[in-house]
């Protein structure tokens, strides 16, 4: 039997990760981008550029089809899926999937990259088998993907599961870009909320290796974690920080889903336990008493590839779709 | 045909209300008890005093079953349903409905009351026909029901929908009872919070319909609600000031389930229009842009009689399902 390829895109408010996956969800090859503050033509041109390398290194096993995770709400009301709205990424009201389609001479499926994330985390990682679990991905901004009595829940129109758009302070400050909310989750425990406290932290720990890191102008968050990992106080206080924020949003997620699983992937989660041991203690302490037992907090199996993963899952699932419609 | 009768039991924070119920969903007979500060003891009497003023109502039609909507979160993973944690009810560990079984001689079913009135307004009421709804139930405490896909969801154990224990205020004030939360929703929004908002801003609004009530002692949700109707500005203000943060609530709720309708019930519903038309305008500002458009936020049809009605509608629905079984 032939070998059977997808290629899945992760494309993210800061970078483009693509790979050619296995229908058993291994991943062949790899490619990045760094797509910071591009518009929709250009956004366009480099997930076509990371697709043909893609395709270029398969070295002759055909690609079926081509899945995309887009932090964006998908409207899934009309024919195609269309992106609406996004609130780091410039492609609202373009008909992505058909678009890309035309370009790729491919067929091309789309959802939101908190959906694929959650779809490769149940398939194949650490949400596997469960009926009902939460992944929340902590990247630029917070996405969230909902498995609910075994299957992925897409809302009414298909734009469920923003998770990181939940207020969890009342008058907080003004969300990102086209968010027009106050004081929600992403502004406190997304990667972009962890650069900023390491800023503002790196200005009062003098002598820190995080002081450093601010005044070299190279601040990024996984740079952070390095330093976090490498021991550095000031740089686990910010990581500890976001932990206990995160901590917050998943004894919410807890009361309302009752989940048997929360699964925290993304960038941020390159932190590990230095992320999630304060989470956990911020749960203990604000869940409601029975929801606390026995519901893990674990980091992603797929990583910061879970998005990219989740994205080939789709684009198999929607082949067997259209195979038995 | 011979008539068939449930009755419906809405076992509150304050009050125990009771119904005979129509497969219809129709209300025959009515009873009420208070029940503020009872023990369990006295709460299982008091319930079992209600059932049976009611099955003597009936003149002659016999009760096939009694079902229990209760503000407690239900452990479904045994043989019976269990109360496990009661927030401002204090049946926690017990196995309720077996329970009661036993002393009513009559099949009784259990569910947390916000899954009750998410049933009822789902089967005969504001979300009939909808596939994925949100019921909010501002009572004492605030209580919440999913029907996603159609169904009611109850999460891995029993116990999904408490929406009134997501933190929207970081370091807000400790929540009631059983939970060791601070910040939830139910602080802010449900009619204990109508109360205290009354208190303080009539004692900022001289000359006032809410001076006046506060002063006389007498100070309750429903005399606030009835002042406001009557055209009191302070009493409409403590309305408006509940309905502002329930707004925050449903944009939550909108961007988290992207669902059809939101429906208000509970007491504080009874408000209307003075509680709704500011919660819209805040969803209209805060929620994500797509996730606004047309999706209605209505007062629950059965307004406070939604938990009663939806114990009964379990009870219909417990019964067929043991008949097929």
């Amino acid at each position: 039997m032939a070998a059977r390829r997808v290629i899945g895109v992760d494309l993210g408010g800061t970078k483009l990760l693509a790979g050619v996956v296995d229908p058993e969800l291994g991943v062949h090859h790899r490619t990045q981008r760094t797509v910071i503050g591009f518009d929709q033509r250009r956004l366009i041109e480099v997930a076509i550029d990371g697709v043909a390398e893609l395709r270029a290194a398969t070295g002759g096993i055909a690609i079926e089809a081509v899945g995309f995770g887009v932090p964006v709400l998908v409207d899934r009301r009309g024919a195609s899926p269309t992106a609406v709205v996004g609130v780091n990424t410039p492609v609202q009201g373009l008909a992505f999937a058909d678009v890309m389609a035309e370009r790729l001479g491919l067929p091309v499926f789309i959802d939101n990259d908190g959906n694929t994330s959650a779809l490769a985390e149940h398939r194949a990682g650490a949400a596997r088998g469960a009926s009902d679990a939460v992944v929340i991905t902590l990247g630029t901004g917070i996405a969230g993907g909902l498995i609910l009595r075994g299957e992925l829940y897409r809302g009414a129109f298909g734009a469920a599961g923003e998770l990181g758009h939940m207020v969890i302070e009342l008058d907080g400050p003004r969300c990102h870009g086209n968010c027009p909310n106050h004081g929600c989750a992403e502004v406190y425990c997304s990667g972009t909320a962890l650069v900023e406290e390491a800023r503002r932290l790196g200005a009062m720990r003098p002598g820190s290796g995080l002081e450093r890191l601010v005044q070299s102008g190279a601040l990024a968050g996984p740079l952070v974690t390095e330093l976090a990992h490498d021991g550095d106080a000031a740089a686990r206080e910010a990581i500890a920080l976001i932990g206990e924020r995160l901590g917050v949003v998943v004894a919410n997620v807890l009361n309302i889903f009752n989940p048997q699983v929360v699964v925290i992937g993304g960038g941020v989660i390159a932190a590990g336990e230095l992320l999630l041991a304060p989470a956990r203690a911020v749960v203990a302490e604000r869940v409601l008493p029975f929801l606390r037992e026995s519901v893990p907090l674990v980091a992603a199996r797929f990583g910061m590839e879970a998005g990219m993963v989740g994205a080939a899952a789709l684009a198999y699932d929607e082949i067997e779709r259209r195979a038995l419609a």
